[in-house]
């Protein structure tokens, strides 16, 4: 879809929903975020994204959540675009929130459908409408079946046709066939709206199919990679990006397969030197331990990601060492990435 | 399980989970909430329970549920217990709450599990952990894995004999062997341990089986029929408990189906002359309408419930005139009940 | 639904949906059958149900299980009637293994809808129609939604009323307020349609809500139990029924938790003395170890079942005593249950 | 992954897992199974794939699926590889059938894990063991979770690395992840070893992720664009695959929620002249009805996508228009596809 992706109003390349840091007494570590997006911004990353799913947004208040976003803001300083994730309560208090951080100069909010109910197409198209109609602010849908209400198809393409504020979808499902229908549906008619995926383990096959980037937590431990990729996809280095998306996918495999989401990002960052603090689900002894033994494999595939990426333009590992490389992670993975998937499986 | 089930200090019988009435502008509207409180203690409920899922706790703020529970202990005024929904951003947050509702002078408070992230057993186990380490009020467990991280029968089990502060678990699975499975495991030790179902779709055979009562939305529609059914059941009646719980399935399975949830349970209570305003989804005009067009037959079917109910001992209805009456209900209600469990399957 | 029980024509009590005896070399075990055939009818069996899930009847040619049926129904003769499994490739062989089975003098075909593709409840309607118009033989209706295209309410109804052939619907799925619904829309036009039970985890609570009976797998281990759990219930003695309900279930558990379905029941059998030889799925050395490992506890939960039941009218078990002897079983059942369960889920 | 793509044992490129033609008694139709044969060859198709899904082989006796096997390996006479469904009731009969295919020249053949019951990861482990071991023919796996056992990427490891034998996979869960993550474990040691998909959705995006070929259902109605997506993959034209896969995309979404599985696709071949009578499913009025409803809108897609091929090189059509020809479809479709994958969801 090369020659449609130009417009200039779209969100591209790879935002960083970054992960909250929280200080010793589990509040938000206000200056270790600001250190910590200055460094993200340094290395590439095309944009923030604060209170994700990896931010873990819901086990924040909302006076929390305000902060945080200001805090990203003003840190950021117009560098790269801000994109706010801004669920709430109800579709009052989201909208509150979008004038917030519309007001405190973010590029679009991202709201997520709502959750814990399983809503209806019906009535996901009603909370976007009364959203899109009040706010000032660009907004982007945050589809993530696994943990919200699905945004379907249609409904996508209804409220991009009707909605000039809904610029663009964030999809968490990682299902690509869904992908291309829905830029299918909607590309003819909306050149402005963007396509972003949150799930890291397509990241290369869906940059290849067309979309226009990502919001990959990935990127906020080895953000040179998430980044190589979509450079290599842009430049039609597909046999690079390819290469890349094996690194990736192992990476990311063993990080969410890790203890609770998002344990094994905050292990990430660990081994690139950041202590994020621990997250807000209460810890057992056995996920202490569990955390504890797989920092070292964490850590040694996170640099040897890194060193594939310093060779000259990634070409220096090749296909087969490439795949190597990767084999013991991947072999410990397996057994996590079951446990993940089972678990998931259970949010019915 | 009669034999056991004597113990004094088990919640029994049947709690309304109560639908939080809104005002034409959207707030909780307090006058009616005192209003309706009222009627269900006249008419029976063996207690209360603001901020369940019925009173869609998740799209009020933490200010508002805080105001809901305060509102219904004061209207009470100890006339039957109140079990208060306590479920916050993460556990700190919920541990605040439960101090505050212990302070106000609730019998218990009920505690979701995480929603959104699906967590594991082991992560389930620590926040109940830290929950009933750190509070000074009765906490009762609330399974919807539906909506909600699953608390297996292990971890119920766990939890029980850990911590004494822990005291029941309400289970809205409708999984009745589930139910035996925990009874069989925790009541030869924690005689004080009280089973509640939420699906009154089960109610009857899960009284029979020998759980403690129930907190079903339908007793706050017909509190009349979900008072007989369990009263029959404690008088041995089996028979009459059966012939009443055709009538409330029916009766849920119209409700539960309409609209968003609880949509239906409001367009039930406004059948007995409630009129406890709109919801907190945003509304369709589509939905409006299905809504008005549903308001005649659920009209019709709570009022010949309580017909049923006004016959000496509920024994005038025979078996086959009990069936036939509802037989128009079930023709529309099975086409929308499998609307909604596809929609419910889809929240993976 | 006591009144409403007795037409004489249903099919009542309890089916034993009895394994395939196999032999060293493979074979179907014909003269182990026929001991067994008659170990059970001795026992107080009230039919027998041959190719049933619990056969393993998918695992057999066609030619085998014609014969599996008619050497069930010569050593029968006559004493309890034979339901017989009847599903074959396609509607013309269905239909042809319905005659044959006719013709054999079985009292009806239970018919399980089609499998490995998930058709829709028109496909459903189509299917049994065309078998139930081609047939001379009576027909039950066989619902396993996790094995194979649902049969939903809706169909099963209007199957009932329109065909006088279908008789019956034995359902495996275990939902009890499905199978209200479904008495509730049948019985007042059709007193002749039977309703059985496949799930014995909810056995007790299924005929207690007024149910015909069950064919259900662990009556091939301890027929004496699931026939006193459904005398109890003919009697009244509800107390008793549900007492001998949770010795059931939790022998239900280890059973079906073990290895690979029906190797619990296998084993089962193998405690009351037979030798019914391995099942037709090839055996890792793993699930021997597991299986021999297993061995001693199955056997002890079978024999202490039985003791329960020799005391005066099983009264002499005390609630507490009954539960007790079964945590052993439960706290290793559970972890088992557990794996049984999330494999079941991945059939989508 | 170009670089490991040319072991020449490789099976590569679409192979078309034909529909079986069905005459107007309900028998298969050798002849005109032989003509299609004959045009699918002359269309470009890289080989053949009788009694697979699309070919209804569980719908099909024994001795059917021996002679369908037989009638194509004849008709094709070492034009194209065979690759034959060998699935049988058990072990030893698939054994058997695998022998048989084997003396009749195939390629290979492809079999299911076992269906019906879901089995744990160690019994399909052992399942496919006990053949590889015991046939002379090489062997692929065919994983298809919606409808089978899962064959997950741990056994798909072990038994690659194991079993020489066993030569390949054809993967119909559309799950790109999946499949990189068992290219990466598998491909370093089994150079040799074949990775195919069956979901069309998917096709380009899996080709371009570097997996060897697809056994495609659309195969069989426009083998002409199947073929084209492979090359323009082998071309590294990354651009035209993805807009040839959006006319395929539509075109499978159309068929495929069509009736029951697979009339889309006979409806499809239908549109380029072929009768290949009923599926073996009954008909109700109203599937008759939906089927000749629908067949003008198959027909005009598979036209448009035949003249859009037409163009030099696919290149006449622009991105833009690509998209637009489909719209009509699309809006169709979406509905359809929406029934279709929650019937699938109901597999449990």
């Amino acid at each position: 879809m090369s020659s449609l992706t130009e417009h200039p109003n779209r969100i591209t390349g790879i935002l960083t929903p970054n992960i909250t840091p929280v200080d010793a007494e589990g509040r938000v570590d206000e200056e270790r975020l600001r250190e910590y997006v200055d460094w993200l911004i340094q290395r590439g990353v095309d944009g923030l994204y604060p209170n994700g799913s990896t931010g873990e947004f819901v086990r924040f208040t909302p006076q929390e959540r305000r902060r945080i976003v200001q805090v990203v803001v003003d840190q950021t300083a117009g560098r790269v675009p801000v994109l706010a994730g801004a669920a709430e309560a109800n579709v009052e208090e989201t909208i509150a929130a979008c004038h917030a951080y519309g007001a405190m100069g973010v590029r679009a909010v991202a709201v997520v459908a709502p959750f814990y109910y399983q809503l209806s197409s019906d009535a996901v198209h009603a909370y976007f409408t009364q959203i899109a109609r009040s706010v000032d602010v660009d907004v982007t849908l945050y589809n993530i079946p696994m943990f919200a209400s699905p945004i379907d198809v249609e409904t996508v393409t209804r409220l991009a046709l009707e909605q000039p504020r809904i610029i663009g979808i964030k999809d968490s499902s990682g299902d690509l066939p869904n992908m291309l229908r829905m830029m299918a549906a909607i590309r003819p008619q909306r050149a402005d709206f963007s396509f972003l995926t949150g799930w890291d383990a397509s990241l290369a096959p869906m940059l290849i199919a067309g979309i226009d980037g990502g919001t990959n937590a990935t990127s906020g431990v080895v953000p040179e990679l998430t980044r190589a990729i979509h450079r290599s996809v842009r430049e039609g280095s597909i046999d690079r990006a390819m290469r890349q998306q094996y690194d990736l996918l192992a990476l990311f495999d063993a990080m969410i397969g890790l203890g609770e989401f998002p344990d094994g990002f905050r292990a990430g960052a660990r081994a690139r030197g950041w202590n994020l603090g621990d997250g807000r689900v209460p810890y057992s002894n056995a996920r202490r331990d569990e955390l504890a033994a797989a920092q070292p494999r964490i850590a040694s595939m996170v640099h040897s990601v890194l060193e594939g990426l310093d060779q000259p333009s990634g070409e220096g590992t090749s296909e087969r060492a490439a795949i190597a490389k990767h084999r013991d992670g991947l072999a410990t993975v397996e057994s996590v990435v079951k446990q993940v998937m089972q678990r998931l499986k259970t949010a019915r």
